[in-house]
């Protein structure tokens, strides 16, 4: 139950980080849309460790499969079945782990929570689980984009103290594309390169905020009350892996405006409604407004550092651990694709919602 | 659909600002729990307009009916409708709202999604709705409290620029509930109040943020994958009207520190594990650590200012409104109780799935 | 949860037969409906105890009212909270069973599962409930009518060994209502009034069948797999009070019959595909084939009986019982609109989830 | 989403009968039960075509594999992904389903909703969809074995109009598996067997009823209202290929008796409550009271017959097809797995539902 996501679009996620594989199975696919592996694996790719010098070297293909859903190259309406095999297996690599709890890893929740844990990797609270999201929402992105003509987008906007100016209006995705870090802003993009070499140097780890954005939605996708388009965002999001905090529009900064300041004034042009600043970002009460919905994630520095640190073991004792797992010094450009594929997610499903009660 | 919340302890609510009443279904609720109106009146008093200078002067009672689902003051484990009647239905105020389109409010977005609206008032994107998440809330708070000996909190952390001093750990309720503006820290709920009523003065208003707080979880509640308990907390927390972000322990500012410094690290005493430092703010993976649960929700200044702003009317032609509904200088104060019942309602449904399956 | 039925259509009763009322909320109507308890009221006064001689005489006049979801007599797109007031509280006429168990009756049950069981009448396991059902299906039936073109009927079909001659595709609704037992073969009607008649007088009850009708539906609604449309339907026959059992199309018959002989074969004329035979009962894999949809629901006996009746009370001693409730000879004639009401929230449901992924 | 089934312990079936395979996603299944491949390939021998001279010829191992969720043998609490490769492709079977379509099979209806189609074979039409629903129920079972003390038992009571004699409170599962046509009636399953092989050699098919049975579940599981047992049952019937009806208790021979013959009276020996009689089938207002239940369903004669019949292509001309696919002449042996698949998904669910809102 909790592996699932969406109600008329709607995803399981299966797999741990060491065992048959990760996947994803995408029920409420619109039919005759045509698919292969070969629309999926690029955001696969961008997701994978391995892809540069500053995310994990974990060494796997993540080649995906369609096992199930298509049929001479188009969807058929049913349950479409994604798999991606775990080549990169090293269970000795995390020996030690079987007895201790690594700091701010979720081993120790999971331990008190079921009683039994894969101490082979993070098992399933391991960022390998994200292969079955992105897989999927590119499946979501492409529907998005040829059947009602929205634009998914995600870029680095911060690395520890060093912020990018982006314009989340006119940002394109080959200039996202265009360096390893996944930000827009080259100039500052080298910087927060230089920074993530020097954690990974350090064997020390940093965080930082991705802003994701959706452009082309019609007025009128969302829900009132609690299936507000920002709410679902909003539990997308705070449900990736190291994730902390998720804002809107204004977000945090807006409370240091007044109301006068806030507001978005409507205007119209050829009978075409638009707000004259977007502090909302896009979403009134809970629907779009046909602004540009922009929003930023943080997600906390890796936990995984290269140094010893106190613990505890599973009995409970104090112990000392020293990590052996991949070094990942930096989630960020590996998390785009996956507030890409979450936010189009959210979208797709609400897409199909609005068609079915008010199209 | 859009209308519900939770999957074991799940809730319905229903109602405009105008109209016939709002209320809730609440299904799943345990039986033989001790249950009437005077459990549930004390949180929709401190929910309501006109309790204090500070808050909207609307003028309702509030009085809540408990119509089904209860037996000789114990639930009966089937459906509880709880129901608030409207009071102060003033139609003509809004008269001018029924051709123009309040800017940041949801007329517009309701009327490009429904074709059709309650112009007498916010509709169902008044924050009356939350009446119904109040009411349920302070069941769900009864059953955390008296079955699984959890507490659940919340104050104004911040208002505009005015930052509040609170330690997570030992705020208790009835600091919280010394002053109208819902602060603990004394001194600093002064300087609110001082912000707030020149706000009021001024026809403007403020926004700020609400800090949520749950003590005495047990580690374990929560799930892997979308169902994190952050995740589920940050949807709750962004359906409520005006929010605009959220973060979980070190949120946004976790994000300059190094992996090294952010990792809370594991001790044991006595066969019980904690952490020394609570960055993660009680929660790992997705699941409760058994440290305190601590997060803070950003609410905007309200949309509704006593000046005439530029706006358009359901013709698409441009136009200035002057806002004459109830003014409502800074939601903050009402917000605290919607964020304990929407913590509460998390809380509870994650108590009850956790029981289903490891139980 | 248990209290909720359909996914996109979706309703939630709430109430027990003694109490503040029972009602119902329905989330995700369309929007811009007509809509007053004028279209809700004629279904409900079919449903209602006291309308005839041969069914219980329980004095209700079961008055909707509508508090919430609708402005200017339109739907607008949210919730639709309807209420019907409890009037003929009895709770003395229950005294007895308030240490007892009815046999056949749902107090045991009740008491096993809660602990803890409103005595005064059946409570939720009351047919009463089924006032929220009947309302709800009369908006749907409306949608289904206006906006689909879909007709939905039902009428007994059996009592006891009294079987009516009708042909799905021909009745009529006038034909139905035409007389008190709501048997459109008048002749059999006479028969089966005067059979429920004898079994008043001698304080005991008879079962039956009551067959539903679906005409106009269009072929390609319904699901591969578990939500078939005949899934969907047996579900929902088997939920309503009484009901022992479900068949569609050619049923239990039909497994008297060859593969050769039961075939539907399919013949086109003018571009349009028809069967030449109905065994499916219009449904072909879970997913209407534009065929006329019927299905037999059974009704056992009512167990309230005028008779001394060996059972325990709740200290699980042996003693007798001798029901003082309303007599009920026959729940046939009320279990139409009942059977009526959640075909519609069934189709009306498969409606819109077909238009969401293959619209 | 029409491929989830159950709540709590919620399974996802996914595949076609050509293309990678077949399989199910099973979330929510308890932590630390011992779980192998080997625990679930026998109920999948029993399902799988090519097991007797009376079923489908069809020739696949169907070998089971688990992709997830388990560790060391137990089970992790995490989503388990079980997976069937197809091995028995023969595409070329089915050229001349590429353009007509089999009477009585869902080929039109799934053309009529997607606008296309896996022509080769059922595609998810196939009753090889229900490998992942017997994937799963053997895990459903093993939990209610080991953790509930209860059993599920299925059975063929009737092939055409050879009737079983059985007694659902004694019959044993060996007496069940010592015929190929698993009916325990040892004399009649033979001359089944012969009807069967009759069949076959008139390339002609057969229908039956097979009678599921729960025994050992407490009093108390189930939902008031819509998820009452009998009706979860029933939509789990219904969501069988072929089923046509399902009744429960005295079903619809129950009709034939007054109410005073029908109710089950109450006894009580030991503190321990009872019914004499059980024409309620182990369930009293949708909640189970102690006493076996039972129910039946009926499948119709399979629609794959080797004859040449009357149909219409997918041009919607009228046109005569002979069917070239597998001939499975009944059933019903096949069936008896399936249906106690699903009673025990139907079980567990309640039981994990029970604990939650009860325990």
């Amino acid at each position: 139950m909790a592996s699932s996501f969406g109600r008329l679009f709607r995803i399981t996620t299966w797999g741990e980080s060491h065992g048959g594989g990760v996947g994803v199975v995408v029920d409420g696919c619109p039919p005759r849309l045509k698919l292969t592996e070969a629309d999926i694996q690029p955001d696969l790719d961008r997701r994978r460790p391995g892809q540069s010098k500053i995310v994990s070297p974990r060494k796997e293909s993540d080649t995906v499969q369609i096992l199930s859903g298509t049929f001479e190259g188009k969807t058929l309406g049913t349950p479409i079945c994604l798999w991606v095999k775990n080549e990169d297996a090293r269970p000795e690599a995390y020996l030690e782990m079987k007895e201790k709890f690594r700091p701010s890893h979720a081993d120790f929740t999971y331990f008190a929570k079921y009683g039994v844990r894969n101490w082979q990797g993070g098992g399933r609270a391991s960022a390998r689980e994200t292969v079955g999201r992105v897989a999927a929402g590119a499946i979501a992105r492409k529907i998005l984009l040829e059947r009602f003509g929205v634009e998914i987008l995600a870029y680095v906007k911060q690395v520890q103290k060093i912020i990018a100016d982006v314009n989340p209006d006119k940002v394109k995705f080959k200039e996202v594309e265009s360096n390893i870090v996944r930000c827009p802003d080259q100039t500052v993009a080298a910087k927060m390169v230089r920074l993530i070499e020097k954690m990974r140097r350090a064997g020390d780890t940093v965080g930082g905020i991705v802003e994701g954005v959706v452009r082309g939605a019609p007025p009128g996708w969302g829900e009132p009350v609690f299936d507000k388009l920002e709410a679902d965002l909003a539990k997308a999001m705070l449900s990736l892996p190291a994730s902390k905090a998720f804002e809107i529009g204004s977000g945090f900064g807006g409370i240091l405006l007044t109301g006068r300041q806030h507001n978005d004034l409507f205007r119209a042009r050829n009978k075409k409604v638009f707000t004259t600043t977007n502090f909302s970002g896009g979403i009134q009460g809970g629907i779009s407004n046909g602004q540009t919905i922009f929003f930023r994630v943080a997600f906390k520095p890796v936990a995984t550092v290269m140094h010893t640190q106190d613990t505890v073991d599973a009995a409970f004792r104090n112990t000392t651990l020293k990590a052996r797992g991949r070094h990942d010094p930096c989630v960020l450009p590996r998390a785009v694709p996956m507030v890409e594929a979450m936010t189009a997610l959210v979208l797709v499903d609400h897409a199909l919602r609005h068609k079915a009660q008010c199209g």
